[in-house]
């Protein structure tokens, strides 16, 4: 099977485990309950439990526990866009080519579903529990512990000092037009689009029984793929068209938004994607056991990412 | 002392915890911070938390893993509040006096504030491993799936089928400017108010190591708490002055908003308050045990929450 196909069959897979955690209709507020499953259908590359999963079984994971987290992560990424959206914040009417949700529930329903989905995402992986219960007895108590390790990882780099933080940054240096330094955009780079990536790639690891060594590297791992990812949409928005990218280009200059190829140039920063990605292979090939069943998906679906064409 | 010095004196206490938990200003990100600090710190009954507190010691709980819950559910209150008074929902400036974070901090870091609220709620309460970590080795899995459980209902209590549920039927119903059933207006108090107090007493049983049916009547008493205390919100909203209260008073008659006043009248409206508190106070005292060292402050609580005059 091709890298795509397979790519397109694993994304139908992950789809199909997010759907199972939709939240159901029921009560009065079905309005709200509607933008929330509009917000999480509006398709997307689904990176984010994708590479949860795949960093499972690259450990070695096999059961039905890293569904829930798979569905809660995507969950936090969807409500951090249907808030980026806002008229107060990017005020973007369209994303991946539908109206978002702000536009197309309301104003008032585009802050209550982002608050719906951050909080529905600990709602789902507090159902994680249940799965524990139905696996092996001795295997509980740990089972528990990664449970709650996971879950506070995940609520950390999804935070102030993670996602959120990166997100204020952003928001208030676009505000005042302040020019970037570099520091100040790789600490943006690093929390804003770096903390949910490291969360996810670290969260598959620590279910799958890494031990804490292993999964320092996969934050230090994550963290490069996180950089090359966010460099590569820089270099996308300023050489590729519209009809590619599905969203308009030069949107950066337009915003007059600082960003690496604003710093570095195309070519520096060519270079660099390469190098974060060479240097995230080459730590996870370094973490791969012998003899272990994991098929190689990770490092084709990191190379995909990061030299993307949109 | 009398129940007012004690109050302040509690109240005092509740507050000295929440401030050991506040998120502190490190990296770029000192504005979201800031904000957050600032909604935390701008007063307020601390009814959530004084709750939590109060109903552990009832049942006999006397540790410090009841503190970062107490911070949680204030931390997911004082969210909920910001996002509230965003222009989109109820565009209000100021509130207790203060101007609302949105108007301090501009409407882009009101959202942002509000979310890394909700978010540091999940953070705070995943701390509590950490105090389990330093109780009795023998109670350490017990306390672990006491966690689990607790951030588990206050999740459930504050999302779509909670608080958040409530309000999305409250904001839809007021945009339409449809007349309410009293189905629907029962739904968003039950929701809206009550779910969080629900989850505040019933996490304070939990953690005490109340039984399921317990726990259950507590869910019962906090409900009826959680109208009587809606209800009384209403009275005073149409026979308080401005000066008592802090607030406007008839707001909910320039907003249109039906409220139990509209539906019942007063004297009906009065009648109900006594009757959900004498029931709540019933159902206390029945479970209540003998020789316990609990001090009663929670019976008082519950009487001045609800006949309070601001």
């Amino acid at each position: 099977m091709s890298f795509e196909d397979n790519l397109e069959k694993r994304t139908k897979e992950v789809e199909s485990i997010l759907i199972s955690y939709l939240p159901e209709k029921r009560g009065f507020q079905k309005t709200v309950i509607e933008a929330v499953q509009y917000s999480l259908l509006a398709g997307g590359k689904r990176l984010r439990p994708m590479l949860l999963l795949e960093t499972y079984h690259f450990f070695g994971g096999n059961g039905k526990i890293v569904e829930p987290f798979m569905a809660a992560i995507e969950m936090i990424h969807t409500y951090s866009l249907v808030h980026d959206d806002l008229p107060a914040m990017d005020n973007d009417e369209f994303r991946r080519g539908k109206r978002t949700t702000h536009v197309e529930f309301g104003h008032a329903m585009g802050i209550l579903a982002g608050d719906a989905l951050l909080n529905y995402a600990f709602e789902t992986m507090a159902k994680a529990v249940d799965i524990a219960k139905q696996g092996p007895k001795e295997q509980y108590s740990i089972c528990l512990e990664k449970i709650l390790v996971v879950q506070r990882l995940i609520a950390e780099k999804a935070g102030i000092y993670g996602m959120v933080g990166g997100q204020s940054v952003d928001v208030e240096a676009t505000e005042k037009q302040e020019p970037l330094t570099q520091e100040k955009l790789n600490f943006i780079y690093h929390l804003k689009t770096g903390a949910l990536i490291e969360a996810s790639m670290m969260a598959g690891a620590v279910l799958a029984g890494a031990s804490e060594k292993e999964v320092q590297k996969i934050e230090d791992i994550a963290s490069k793929i996180g950089l090359a990812f966010q460099i590569q949409d820089d270099i996308l928005d300023v050489t590729s068209t519209t009809q590619i990218l599905g969203k308009p280009v030069f949107s950066d200059e337009k915003n007059q938004k600082t960003t690496y190829v604003t710093w570095k140039g195309l070519e520096e920063c060519r270079r660099l994607v390469a190098y974060n990605s060479e240097e995230a292979n080459r730590g996870l090939k370094a973490l791969s056991k012998e003899n272990s069943c994991y098929d190689g998906f990770l490092l084709e679906l990191i190379n995909w990412l990061i030299y993307r064409e949109k």
